[in-house]
């Protein structure tokens, strides 16, 4: 269900027979389950939209997203989950743990939330070795701490050898929203400004660098940050801000354009201001990758009014996970839906939604 | 960190030099991961104490249990997670999608909360065809809609195939604690009876019927069921709740087990009163297994004051998921920690917490 935006109209499980389910026509080409049905881009919206939000029926809520924003009783809470099953389980600035806490607090942070409380589920293959376990474990405790989230509630489960990849960890968490905040995708509007909070491409160059098989050097390390505290900054300065979104699985790219489809607006950019380190230039040109569509783990793209830009990237520039926040583009009501941008020769192109993933099992 | 009570006291993450981690000894037998670690019996705990919490650290909230409840603003909320690696995915009676909903569902419950909304996060294996993920979805939509409960955010990761078994499925909820209700493990006292709402080892016998290389004939399916209606029924009796539990991974002999040393009582049983149908008592006994540590998934086991007793089982004999309750033993002053059990032959015997797990995945 994340990063899946569009509004489906979703029927009743009763009324589907099961016993007569015909593959939906857009998922039809390759009737099983494929590793681009996990990156964050078209297939994994297809499979939601196609599969996911007609099975679950009227049991889902239509809003589904990263995070889901409650009203309980007398508060407005924030909920998201994550899976993590990053390969290695270790690389260069983190870990699995690490990704498992910040991956969730930043999916409530991007609703405007302050995290309450994470549980954290494990997936355990057997023959694991415990000393293996406890250093995820611990940086699952260091991350938290760092964080000031609470682990309150969990689960572990064993798996037979040869399934699973050592430790998979779901985490899911609730955060309290601020009473200020109304952040949604379908907030964006045209005359938007458009902020990245730093450089982008990070993390993924940073697993990749570790991949067996693959291992290149680079002093390229993972941006895993918990983003809440930057938010609560931004929201400190009195600003409106429309949209929040982290930009991990599909990076930038992706994330563009899930919001571009979810307003119905354009979103037009300008690549002389990406943020993007020499080192991540340089390991995208050996891999053959486009740094707008590699994950981050500690990044997040604003929304806010023109009125409002100055204050937000000030407060953002006086945080440590901000320092080299900048301005990327800005919402048009020209090509609604999709995201162009200005190339450096002065050209145009249009920066797409990736169909499944550069880089598969990234977190 | 579920079916741990124990209170440990948690070490700062910063004080561990990971560098210098040796393996605690309780674990030191064997420095790798067991399947019976996962099996909700003795290892579990000690991977939970000796592991998982001293990694946590302060991160970790030191009551961590099948669920957390947590005061948010002005409500009181339950929180709980569980993954689900069940095998084989569909089984007599349900589907690894029906216990996602209801096991989530039932860990809110026996905290007296009613389920507001789920989390739904999937692990997919590349290859899985998707007319299996269907049915596993529409599984997990219909068991939602039958326990009125939302949809509200969700996850998908693949992994590589052969890794995996086709679908994993993690859910986490949330729930509104009744302002009725406390309702802990360590509420337990010595006079409380202790009542079991129906037939015990259903689901665990159900799944093994039909797994690989061991199907045998059986008339048992599972007893998957959301519990939270039947709560509700017992709350309004007016009686005050001590303790409620399902009896899931380890069965009725390991969650019993865990009360007695949550709450430093003893606890006597009657096996004469035990509610074990024909067919699970003769599948065990072809098994070799002891219908007391079977799994179930529509159960639940309760602890109230001998004055309330009568007025609670009333209530669950006039719900459907509690026909057939039975009172089956009670709190006692004496053996604190222990559960003995007096036999159908007038003798006693010491019902101990398994060590592994008898029937492994079995949810």
């Amino acid at each position: 269900m994340p990063e899946a935006n569009s509004e489906v109209s979703a029927a009743e499980p009763a009324t589907i027979d099961m016993e007569a389910w015909v593959c939906p026509a857009p998922l039809r080409d390759a009737p099983n389950i494929l590793m681009g049905h996990g990156g964050g881009g078209a297939m994994s919206a297809e499979l939601i939209e196609h599969l996911f939000l007609p099975a679950f029926g009227s049991a889902a809520d239509a809003q589904m997203g990263d995070s889901a924003v409650l009203q309980v009783g007398a508060e407005r809470l924030a909920f998201s989950t994550d899976s993590y099953v990053v390969k290695p389980l270790f690389f260069p600035g983190g870990s699995i743990g690490d990704l498992a806490v910040n991956g969730t607090v930043n999916d409530l942070a991007m609703a405007g939330a302050q995290p309450v409380a994470l549980s954290t589920a494990f997936i355990l293959e057997e023959g694991t070795p415990l000393a293996e376990l406890a250093r995820v474990a611990h940086a699952v405790g260091t991350a938290a701490l760092a964080a000031g989230v609470k682990l309150v509630t969990g689960d572990t489960k064993v798996v037979d050898s040869g399934h699973g990849d050592g430790v998979y960890i779901n985490t899911a968490g609730i955060g309290l929203v601020d009473r200020r905040a109304d952040i949604r995708a379908q907030r964006a509007r045209p005359g938007d400004v458009v902020i990245v909070s730093g450089d982008i491409g990070v993390h993924g160059v940073a697993v990749m660098s570790c991949r067996e098989g693959l291992e290149f050097a680079t002093t390229v390390a993972s941006d895993s940050a918990p983003l809440h505290g930057l938010v609560a900054a931004m929201i400190d300065t009195g600003a409106d801000i429309h949209t929040l979104r982290d930009p991990t699985r599909g990076g930038v790219g992706a994330t563009l354009n899930e919001i571009a489809r979810a307003a119905g607006v354009g979103i037009s950019l300008d690549e002389r201001s990406f943020p993007i380190p020499g080192d991540v230039r340089d390991a995208c040109g050996l891999l053959g990758l486009d740094p707008l569509y590699v994950a981050n783990e500690g990044k997040l793209i604003a929304f806010v009014s023109p009125e409002d830009a100055d204050g937000v990237l000030a407060a953002m520039h006086g945080h440590p996970f901000g320092g080299r926040a900048a301005v990327i583009g800005g919402c048009v009501a020209e090509h609604p839906g999709m995201v162009v941008a200005r190339t450096a020769l002065g050209g145009t192109r249009v920066v797409d939604l990736p169909v499944g993933e550069q880089l598969p099992r990234i977190c």
